[in-house]
């Protein structure tokens, strides 16, 4: 599976809660996820290992997004500057995000082209095209690509580049109950793949008005938390309200016979960051733990040298193959600790291993990465004990990290208890909180100060009589608070 | 399926072999493949009936590729000028072609980018970093993603756009002959999807010297034909010999301790203008006809009204569905005449018609859109008779077409021949040939101004004592001549 890793030794030992930063590090790089060496600042190459995963990532989403009606598509990367400044906040938001085409060969274009940095600009000119009446709605499409942003901050290989890899969904609706509902739906879509297949537990919060996509009415974001206590924005789903259907003009007749502009939502799941995500929450001191779903390998064969083992693991590998599961013989030259090592690092979910005892028993030794638990399995089983246990270690993972991110969660209601939540590692605190609409700008701004974020609220009505932590006013939000990456 | 069709009727009537131009423009539009009214010439959008297809032959051409040692890796879409000037020829031949990215925000960047054309110059710097030994190699990746050139010509959906969806696999190896036998393994993947899976016969030609990829050794090319007898390129292989291994400094340590360069091969079927062939070659008067493997609606089930029908269609599609059928069931109101016309022209493979006299026969009637043939099946037949009509149909397209491919090529040994060859309708015509090297090029830039491109050569050797048709010399070569798109 990997390339051109053929005979090098992996050598790891990382304390993952000492130190994640490196941890992190040294995974995505010598697992072949990504390498950051391509000489551009913010671009990466996306190795075998980890495109696999970043693909059947994708495709988690799309299934779901298609279960909801949606259909995919493909516009284009570039986006003349006039489409982006239709929509005056959008434009305010991205424009010293964007990277410029201005060239072709050596002619200068008469127009600049934007690098798509979301494609907002791109998709609704067509809209306006296609959508004409009542029965052209709702129109719900999606395309899977990659958006370019020129960020200034620190960039971090899958969680903060200059080019990354998401779905972007574009929904239009005749009415706004139906694009609300819509937000509700996209939450079942992360709910389902992130949670359901990932095992990634996540929290989804209506943004403050001070934080949301510009050109947005509200934004609502699914976050995860990170090992080191960083909560980590995954996916984001925008009530556009009409701000772009009048912008870009998209209007439908009505059964009344009236024109009326489209309500619209977008979603957009990072699949760059999904990825990282999994990684990082799941893994362990030995490397990371790859939810069977989405693992290049599902199953690696160690055969333990002896009489007939080459044969025998030959055989395991076309029955598992056979069976549609991933299954992988590690027929080279390293000895069989070194395998165990590097596949356990790599986040292999099974090993079987079998040995002279086991051709002769007719049975294999089934190793599992999440629990480390060996077993002996008869051959007429070890298909189906597969399967079985495949499907409970997914279910584990997401025991363990509900466990990791509810006992994380603090209650503060005025700023010492919050710092001492903090200091006893609390990373996501709910507060009474003024207000998450523009007026609690101020309160969130003096929160920043401490390297706290106004993640938002779940829409929870505040206790009777509580105070926002900072200001002292009247509370009508409860507000989660944390770092963020 | 159609998003934004609801309702629309399709009128559609044009003479393919009269008229193949208004004929492929119309059906291109009007079948949902693409929308070309994006405001930026050359750049269209892929609708969601296009994009699946699109993506189904993607999935045909990864496959084989995956069966013959290649991964799947994605690289970043901008390469530092740098990058793209380290080999002197290969910058010659795309410099004019290059979109550069200049700004990033308001910031000049120090470094201008080039918008990929084509991912030599990135993939390689990392070669340089991932081939250490001879254990490293073959190297075999590939990347499904979207290339972009600055077309001076005028533009064709599908067939010459300024962006275009394809794939490209770059190869390394340790000796010329393994590099050379990339060349007929890519050949081999070619037949296997385009010719078996999709039915679309092709020429595969060594290309003249004067006509090949900038920075090759040689070109290697896939053309077929289109109804009104032009040649389209749908792939080409380019043996590199050492000329990027050299610029880009890729070395192996062999066997024998020495370091060495490698030998290179890379690979780029166009996906977009594949499409464009589908549609092309084995559509009718009626519309388009679709390969089942890749078609998004396999199976329509058109109720003819009456009782009991619609539940026993619901029925009908839910056995389809079941069995991994892409089946559609229209219970729209348009008549069910609409109802064939369109799916007719939407090139669905297979229609199932329900009304009362099937009910209660419990049959169904099929309709084969590429014969027009009606048969009466059984219930408990009917998924089987698709199954196997399915892998017929593409046979039958695949016989068709070659029945046109074969009756327009012709052999002419003279200037008069080849008139005469062209006049009775032969577009694609064999003839003795000075020489597809260097040397040949002014006897190439004749038959250019009378329209003609030397497409290349099969390798044939000139009869004996036949003579170059344009200057008279000894023939080295047989060569093949057609107008090219």
């Amino acid at each position: 599976m990997q390339e051109s890793e053929k005979g090098n030794k992996i050598t790891f030992m990382v304390d993952k809660e000492k130190d994640f930063s490196e941890w992190y590090n040294t995974i995505i790089r010598q697992a072949g996820i990504i390498d950051d060496r391509y000489n551009l600042k913010g671009f990466v190459v996306y190795r075998p290992y980890g495109y696999f995963m970043l693909k059947a990532i994708a495709k988690l989403f799309e299934d779901e997004l298609e279960k909801r009606g949606h259909q995919q598509v493909l516009f284009p990367v570039l986006i003349p500057e006039e489409n982006l400044a239709k929509e005056e906040e959008h434009v305010k938001g991205f424009k010293a995000q964007v990277f410029w085409v201005t060239h072709g060969g050596d002619d200068k274009l008469e127009k600049r082209l934007a690098l798509r940095p979301t494609s907002e600009t791109a998709f609704y000119p067509m809209y306006a095209l296609w959508i004409r009446s009542i029965s052209d709605l709702p129109l719900k499409l999606y395309q899977t690509t990659t958006v370019y942003r020129y960020e200034t901050k620190a960039t971090k290989p899958l969680i903060r580049g200059r080019e990354f890899y998401w779905i972007e969904a574009h929904d239009s609706f005749s009415s706004e109950e139906e694009a609300m509902s819509q937000i509700e739906a996209d939450r079942e879509t992360i709910e389902s793949a992130l949670l359901q297949e990932l095992g990634i537990p996540f929290i989804f919060l209506r943004r403050p008005r001070w934080d949301k996509f510009r050109g947005a009415v509200d934004t609502y974001a699914s976050d995860v938390m990170l090992p080191d206590g960083k909560m980590l924005q995954v996916a984001s789903t925008h009530f556009l309200g009409t701000n772009f259907s009048k912008a870009f003009d998209i209007k439908f007749q009505d059964r009344d016979g009236k024109n009326k502009y489209v309500f619209q939502t977008c979603f957009g799941p990072g699949l760059t960051r999904i990825l990282a995500a999994v990684i990082s929450v799941h893994g362990d001191d030995r490397g990371i733990i790859i939810p069977p779903k989405i693992a290049p390998i599902q199953v690696v064969i160690v055969p333990i040298p002896g009489p007939d083992v080459l044969n025998y693991a030959r055989k395991l590998e076309g029955i598992l193959r056979e069976q549609g599961i991933r299954a992988e013989l590690d027929d080279s030259e390293d000895t069989p600790g070194e395998k165990f090592y590097k596949w356990e690092f790599l986040g292999v979910p099974f090993r079987v291993e079998v040995g002279v005892r086991e051709v002769s028993a007719g049975t294999v030794t089934l190793f599992n990465r999440a629990t480390f638990k060996r077993e002996s399995v008869g051959l007429s089983d070890f298909v189906q004990r597969i399967r079985s246990e495949a499907s409970k270690m997914t279910d584990l993972l997401r025991e363990r990290a509900f466990e990791f991110f509810n006992s994380r969660i603090g209650y503060a209601s005025s700023l010492e208890d919050l710092n001492r939540m903090l200091n006893s590692g609390k990373c996501l605190v709910r507060v009474p909180f003024c207000s998450i609409y523009e007026d609690g700008e101020a309160c969130g701004a003096k929160l920043e100060e401490l390297g706290l974020n106004v993640l938002g609220s779940k829409g929870e009505v505040p206790e009777r009589g509580s105070n926002c932590l900072v200001c002292g006013r009247v509370a009508t939000d409860v507000a989660y608070l944390a770092s963020t990456v």
